[in-house]
């Protein structure tokens, strides 16, 4: 077919999350269809952030300023943090509105199993920030797995002797979630951290 | 946030088929992560096919060359046309190898209900490929549907009197399909289309 530019469009968009070689033709000829409208802006988007997206290097978040944002953001409390594996967890946070202190990207998980130790997490500058800073409290945010777990007891760890208050999301049952649906473990621990009715 | 680069990047992606606010959230991390390996090579993707992309002007099919490669290819059988809905259409076709002529992308379906006619249609230069040309045979490859079924008896009648013989694709079992999965109208139009085993 000799239409080189169109199958690597395709490639690569089938690179993409949750995309695969249909869905990626399918995207590819949606683009070529919408040209103005959404090919070229995706195009100078994707060089837009190339360009200017950063790793904040106090937090790890994503942003086109280092500090980021949150960082450089004095309305936000410095005396929290909260550690999250992933910056799309922040984001996750960030959207409930419900937080306002700062964030410590960690990167990840320690998991054996795929041999990712501490020295590839971004956990050693959080003691520093604790040190250096005014920080009073840091909130585990981390996923509710074996890997999460270990890997908030790691950081909890190097945080022994700072006198930082250590505390971790709640577990229970989701808001709009039904009982049914649930598994025993959330069950388990929604009933064991039973509050006061009314 | 002020992560403007960020949200629309987000934004552009999350309206590619098949991607939502979720989807393209993840897709933009994957991007921002995999900066050298797949950002910037899809950024110069699409801005090489948004440049290089044109519709053939004989069949309308999509390639960086106007007639297309399809068109151009001496080894093809020009005395065959293929008339296919959508350029996704005449990939699936070459994907087969099973057809060696030319096509004719029409660019959609008559539909009363959207309210598309045959003045929208890339149906009028079909007539005169056939008049002008040596072609023996149309195969109206269109959709199973109401829409394409249509379509395909208005594209036989503005052939009509030029002396081209007409056919359409078979209907049947899909090959590795179970019956048991199969609809009344595909069964039945399947039966009726017998042939001798063996």
């Amino acid at each position: 077919m000799a239409q080189n530019d169109i199958e690597r469009l395709i490639q690569l968009l089938a690179r993409l999350p949750g995309m695969g070689p249909r869905s990626a033709r399918r995207a590819a000829l949606h683009l070529i269809k919408k040209r103005e409208a959404l090919m070229l802006p995706l195009g100078t988007a994707i060089q837009r952030a190339a360009d200017n997206i950063q790793t904040c290097s106090a937090c790890g978040n994503l942003d086109t300023s280092d500090p980021c944002a949150i960082c450089n953001d004095p309305k936000r409390d410095a005396t929290v943090i909260c550690v999250v594996e992933e910056v799309g967890d922040l984001w996750a946070l960030e959207r409930s509105g419900a937080f306002k202190g700062r964030y410590h990207v960690i990167g990840g998980t320690l998991s054996a199993l795929d041999g990712r130790g501490p020295e590839q997490l971004n956990i050693g500058s959080l003691r520093g920030r604790v040190v250096e800073g005014s920080v009073t409290e840091i909130i585990l945010a981390l996923g509710a797995t074996v890997d999460g777990q270990t890997t908030g007891h790691y950081v909890a760890e190097t945080l022994a002797g700072s006198n930082v208050k250590i505390s971790r999301l709640a577990h229970g049952v989701p808001v709009g979630g039904e009982l049914d649906y649930l598994d025993d473990g959330t069950l388990t621990a929604a009933l064991q951290a039973r509050r006061p009715a009314g």
